[in-house]
């Protein structure tokens, strides 16, 4: 019997889709990533279930949509009975290994995972980490440890303390150096893990913090890019006019108004660009590990991120809403002798894909439960059809703007459908939006009050409405020895 | 401090809103029902969450709605983690007892009762009830007890030992007498617990299987209504040219053939009607123990039922479906003092406010989890607002018509909204239906295709959509210690 394939699956924090080589950035340098893409395949249109944090990864994690595994916003548990990929690879003798974040609580839990290297970024959740322990075992201070994410060169402000809220962070090298950063460390921990698991199968979910605000990174990267350089983004000044007013509060929320300082928003991006190709170096030097190990062909690898980052697009910084720059991530997937390199699929894909990609390259049977679909039949050419739209959802009610708006808990969900040339988000209790794709990709003009769109917007909203009927929560098991007038159910 | 309100949930199976006296039916005698409503209140618009056995009482049991509970079918499993009114009432030192039927999978569960008399009704789940071994102690033979719903002058037909497909058992008596008859057995259970539970507050759900099919009542109930006497259905011969697929397919699942033949179906009603003044008499000797026993004024009774019975409406039996002979129910709910007598409501109520009313009554905290809401505002004058309209839900995944309409599990399920004039069901894959209550009590035709109704079908279509998504399971929980980012979440 043949080797079972090993499962490394990647994933950044807030890496948004036009940020790498291989995706068309103009500046920015991802030699390695854009050769693993080469080794197999990139997909062009892969979209979030939703564009934050935890919800993102849950939905990865159980390959199920936000409505179904219940974690509709960071720090919100799972809803009881979920089963994460560690769980599924556990009942196949696989070893399941974390490395890095998973933003979900309770953080006392490992999720299934046998080997747990948490680090979440964040120092409030330092005490679940070995990550300050290691800083310090190499010399840095307990307040270097406290305050990494402030450069030496400001007073740390009471109350943010973990990072400067006005981002002037991003003017100075961070005090951590590179061989000590967190993505360095996180790269360190994943090797460690794999040499260390020899031959058994595994499967391993490194979870990297970058290129996640604060803008804090060592040398030479601070310096890499100049900010002189770096393309600006495209703008509307009075794009909030045709918007839903939630808009205008969560860009206060976001903090958009730093960014009228083009200065700082030069440097944050120069920064940003910086700590996606420390993340690239270290993707080599990953894969080059992997190849002197002699188990790169055995290993399915995927990179992709949990959300993008809006770098200023829309006046904004970091994720949520539904705007292309926060949705759509980059995708590479990549097998020897199973994916033929150089592929390019612009077919869509939806984040609850992945798990069944990674059961279907493992043997894995695919549980019903599970609302993806493996990519394999779409890289094979067997898929018979493929969707034609893709979906996520967003729950607002945890901001400050769900009070601004009068708005109750249950009144902030809101559900996006997207297809080739629309996209529509429906918000159960707001203005919703419509935006032409094909001729305004810059998501400027709101068109859902457009009377000419009210049969394209009815179209969208049933688009949504069957989905949420069909995809919601499966439960297939009928006890047929109490129904005898049911006749083979389930059978098909 | 007073005494703790006790708590009697009674549930009839399969009884319609129009079938007793204070619901205005002409020929059925229900002067204990009768005299139970015009001692609190009568609610006239009380509508099922799903017009199926095992999801209604799920909603019922857990206040939340069958998107929520995952109890979409008979014999489908509660999503983990869900909380049933027993649990919510152990939490409070109250003794929570379950008499009767619960339709819910596995069988072997309590769902958190302390005393547990269980019986199902179907002789395929006697190992899990003390009915049959109450017979044979009362001197019935094995093959009385096996086959209690064939008459003896039928030959049983191998395959339909439960009872006979064909509905013939309404020609003669039941075999087991009145006395030992499970309307007579389940009453005895419930006196028994109320005596043995004494001074302790308790909680009791009476569930009762009858008026459900087989139509097998013994004597005098056999006999009570002349078949001559009883008013029957309105039909449309052609109702099914305006209506989906589905209902033609449904209707042979229902046997609606069978009814082509009048004297069978006068018969069929005249037993009902005979179950039902059977359970009426029961009622009467309940409430004159609780009277007895010097309890009545302390005790909250609701009276309702699962869902309704066609009876021939539609050309169908049984339920299912959203026409209101299936989805009205009659609620009376008492509570001396509390409420006053005689009052009649025509507010909307849904099935899942019966919870946390009980609650209420028993000076239990509503948890936030729960979607119904509590009667007493109404009652009482100082709700503020009220809902407009009623939802229903219902999967046919499990029936045989899912593959004659070429479906997949997952394009089966259907949602319906009602207000005051109009009904729409929306199917995710079918043809939908729009009747007006106003003008077509009857609901024979759908009205859904008229291009007069295109925004009217639009804005019921979207009152399902923004249900959905503000009804779905609410995940309160943020875990604040690791979200600083979030300013007084769930304040209000």
């Amino acid at each position: 019997m043949d080797k079972k394939v090993n499962i490394l699956f990647i994933t950044a924090d807030q890496l948004r889709y036009d940020s790498l080589g291989i995706t068309g950035h103009p500046l920015v340098r991802t030699p390695n990533l854009d050769a693993l893409a080469e080794s197999g395949a990139l997909f062009s249109n892969t979209f979030v279930q939703s564009a934050v944090c935890g919800p993102s990864r849950a939905a990865m994690y159980t390959g199920r949509y936000t409505h179904n595994n219940g974690v509709r916003f960071n720090e919100v548990p799972f809803r009881p009975g979920e089963r994460t990929i560690a769980d599924y690879f556990n009942d196949h003798q696989y070893r399941a290994a974390l490395v890095g974040r998973t933003h979900f609580t309770p953080i006392t839990e490992k999720y299934g995972f046998e080997y747990f290297a948490y680090y979440d970024g964040l120092p409030v959740k330092d005490a679940y980490s070995a990550y300050p322990e290691y800083l310090k075992s190499n010399g840095y201070s307990e307040e270097d440890i406290r305050y990494r994410y402030w450069p030496r060169e400001l007073e740390v402000i009471p109350g943010q303390e973990a990072y400067p809220e006005d981002f002037r962070e991003a003017y100075y090298p961070s005090r951590i150096a590179e061989e000590h950063s967190d993505t360095a460390y996180l790269t360190n921990e994943a090797i460690r893990f794999i040499r260390e698991t020899g031959d058994r199968p595994w499967m391993l979910h490194l979870s990297y913090w970058k290129p996640h605000l604060p803008f804090s990174v060592p040398e030479p990267y601070h310096s890499m890019y100049d900010p002189k350089d770096v393309p600006m983004p495209r703008l509307m000044p009075d794009e909030l006019k045709s918007k839903p007013p939630l808009q205008k509060l969560f860009r206060e929320e976001r903090r958009g108004n730093f960014l009228e300082d083009e200065r700082l928003l030069r440097q944050i991006r120069a920064v940003y660009y910086g700590m996606i190709t420390q993340l690239d170096d270290h993707m080599g030097r990953l894969l080059e590990e992997l190849k002197q190990l002699g188990i790169r062909d055995n290993t399915l690898i995927i990179f992709t991120s949990d959300h993008g980052e809006y770098m200023g697009d829309h006046y904004m910084v970091e994720k949520e809403l539904f705007y292309e720059q926060a949705i759509h991530v980059p995708l590479m997937v990549s097998l020897p002798g199973r994916i033929k390199p150089g592929t390019v699929t612009e077919s869509f894909v939806e984040t609850v894909d992945l798990l069944p990609t990674c059961m279907e390259a493992a043997g894995l049977p695919i549980p019903q439960a599970v609302d993806g679909r493996s990519l394999f039949p779409l890289l094979d050419g067997t898929a018979a059809s493929w969707r034609q739209e893709v979906f996520a959802e967003w729950d607002f009610q945890y901001y400050h703007a769900r009070r601004q708006l009068g708005l109750n808990p249950d009144q902030c969900k809101a559900v996006m459908v997207r297809n080739k040339r629309w996209k529509y988000v429906h918000y159960s209790d707001q203005p919703c939006e419509l935006y032409d794709l094909e001729n305004d990709s810059d998501e400027f003009n709101n068109l859902a009050d457009d009377p000419q769109n009210r049969s394209l917007v009815h179209e969208l909203q049933l688009k949504i409405l069957d989905w949420r009927l069909r995809t919601e929560d499966k439960s297939p098991e009928v006890d047929l020895t109490f129904a005898s007038y049911l006749r083979d159910p389930w059978s098909t």
